[in-house]
């Protein structure tokens, strides 16, 4: 068959809020040219698909403290540089809000509308004590060996 | 027609002194072996495309804090681990120069001269209200269809 | 010929504890799907290779002095988010035993042991003085050249 999509793959290890805007800037744009589109969240980045709510499940004490310590969702990420005790984020939505830029839970919820795929890695959501209640809906569960399915077809392979 | 150029794309989204070079070392190596190579900067990456004087161009009070906040040029730049006020990249501009090392500003030189496709991200540019004037010679500016566009076709895609 | 294997390259720039481990977890599941795996080390990520053990080897005082201050293998690095003065790396340490999860050193053991070549980047060991002696056994050495051979021939090339 000729007629194969084009694939595209981001791993976003990243939990920083300039970097997870990156990335769904890309898979944006990589969806809108009609790419099969995957970001595989690791680390750090499955933060970015946590619900801002906290979700009633039960855990032990260092999965508590790491669900404690770690940030819930986009609107909680800290930037890679210039955070500044938080006035850097401020400072960035304020100007994608006046340049009318599209916030990062808006480019997330665009990514799931234009069919991006977005995985939470099963190892670390062990590790870390996170559970599928916790991420947003919509997300699938996988681990490595799916992610390098996908990459092992894809042009664009992005680790970010 | 076989004879098509290889291609390689960098995303610089880093403003680290370390990663740039990487990034102009691994692209400066592509463009010796005949790739067709394209270096994306954005966010705190187009800070390496800078200017190191002030360039008088009309702003708003936020696009002139980001524009005062963030390093011009490559002479500015931090590292991303010991930096130690500044004292990381003293060492390290110090053991390059010591061994024979092109700097940072050489290795873009070289770049260019090589061919290497500089972008600025139009984006970033509008965000954080920085202005062509305001960058060296010889840059494009692009967006991130024109990134997806040059990475669709190549073989090394990097996020650095 | 067709049966030539897939390859998959990484860049290991970094020298963080969280960043090393996700390379070598994608390398040993590349590995696992019989691709030709190198992990070409950069540097900070070069110290993830230095063997624990101070090495007597003859040196300069700056490049003692980054002997001293970069972390000698696995087991001295630092985490990328959550360092909290080393107790980070102890709580992630902690659970990943927990949970049964390979450490680094059995990480790099067994992408060793399953043929991931193991690379140490010539110029940056020039630049901080690292010798080959310093470097745990069955490293290779090569420069950016080398990697960009097996990238442009390989389907998945990440940058970490």
């Amino acid at each position: 068959m000729e007629n194969q999509k084009e694939k595209t793959t981001i791993i976003l290890f990243s939990g920083d809020l300039d970097k997870a805007i990156a990335a769904f800037i890309i898979a944006n744009g990589a969806a809108a040219f009609d790419h099969e589109v995957t970001i595989f969240t690791t680390f750090w980045g499955l933060n970015v698909l946590r619900r801002d709510q906290q979700v009633p499940v039960k855990k032990g004490l260092l999965e508590k403290a790491f669900g404690w310590m770690m940030p819930r969702g986009p609107g909680k990420l800290a930037l890679s540089k210039m955070n500044m005790a938080g006035m850097g984020p401020k400072m960035i939505k304020h100007v994608m809000k006046k340049h009318n830029a599209l916030s990062l839970p808006q480019l997330m919820e665009m990514a799931q509308e234009q069919g991006v795929k977005l995985v939470g890695c099963t190892m670390t959501m062990e590790l870390l004590g996170i559970q599928k209640e916790e991420l947003i809906d919509g997300v699938e569960l996988a681990g490595v060996a799916a992610y390098l399915g996908d990459a092992s077809n894809a042009k664009v392979n992005l680790f970010i």
